[in-house]
């Protein structure tokens, strides 16, 4: 089967025909859609634009086998081409805190702000820190999830999976907290339809 | 100035065109845009469907100004026609959590489900799970300003306010957490570009 170029879906078409897929079509990822889908959920905003959003992508079926071991034997994450592992690292964004101001404000002001960065999470462990980290995380991961679908690809959020042995297949530090495991490709099951609350449910207007 | 008609944006001229707005045009939102953009933001997966997401929406001058002063003084909680205060209420999802399970389930499966989900939850207290419910509640503030975006709207995430006198104000128990302060409305000046870290920093292939 060979892939069917598609149209960019606007957000609205990318939101409702969202679904989470778990039987993917075996070719491999396009290396230039899976980097514009990276670049795109990159632009996700985080507050003081700390930017802890890191990606991990796996397309080697091996460690996949192990992801998926990992993951409670949940076969989506072999039957995918690629998985994205969405974690955030508020360690390396306070060790590197000067790299998230704007190159602009010129070599005193990023001194400043990444100081008083570092100075705001001072009274944190590190623990509750990379909490704070994983909300905005999750920011970026439905960015993700909407980058993909609007280039015509389908993903499904995963969080059941035992967190300290992802991090040992991956190699990543203990303080990483993620916002889940991303299987990405093009579907090979309709998925089924959403079951929501009406907004009516869910808002209260003022 | 009137409203200018745009056509829906795709994904990727959202996430691109997506910056953060602080002055709006002063025209109250079109209330049929209003409720289509929580719609969309409704849609956004949550782990075991949990859909933990409340909106408050604030379209009333004087609470407004209200939300201003909580917000240290910020001018785009006033400058925009409409604010969406974003919450995570996780005791509401535990009490009603037969109402998160597919309908079609059937009554038994249902309330197992239901019982099931509520023991997960049992072992943390109010806080640990509050939490846990906020990073569900990111995923679809992402989703929230990128629908906003489609359909031609214009956002700043906040997180820079007293949450307890936010909770006050609206009349929200103690225990919901804020993903955010959205201001809402069509953008009267062009923001700031993006400055991210490359894909290359944030990403790890394997």
């Amino acid at each position: 089967m060979t892939a069917v170029q598609t149209r960019p879906l606007t957000v609205t078409e990318a939101i409702e025909s969202r679904r989470s897929i778990r039987r993917f079509q075996p070719e491999p990822m396009n290396q230039d859609d899976l980097r514009e889908i990276l670049r795109l959920a990159s632009l996700a905003p985080t507050a003081n634009n700390v930017q802890p959003t890191r990606f991990a992508v796996v397309q080697n079926p091996e460690l996949q086998a192990k992801l998926q071991e990992a993951a409670y034997g949940q076969s989506q994450v072999t039957s995918a081409p690629a998985v994205i592992v969405v974690y955030s690292d508020m360690e390396d964004v306070l060790q590197t805190a000067e790299e998230t101001v704007h190159p602009g404000m010129g070599e005193e002001q990023i001194k400043t702000r990444a100081e008083r960065l570092r100075q705001s999470f001072a009274g944190q462990d590190v623990a509750q820190r990379g909490q704070w980290g994983l909300t905005q995380a999750n920011i970026a991961f439905g960015f993700l999830m909407l980058a993909a679908r609007g280039l015509g690809y389908d993903t499904v959020p995963m969080l059941g999976f035992d967190p300290q042995k992802v991090r040992e297949l991956l190699g990543l530090p203990d303080h990483v907290q993620f916002a889940g495991m991303l299987p990405i490709g093009k579907r090979a099951e309709e998925g089924f339809p959403h079951h929501r609350h009406s907004v009516e449910r869910v808002t209260t207007f003022y």
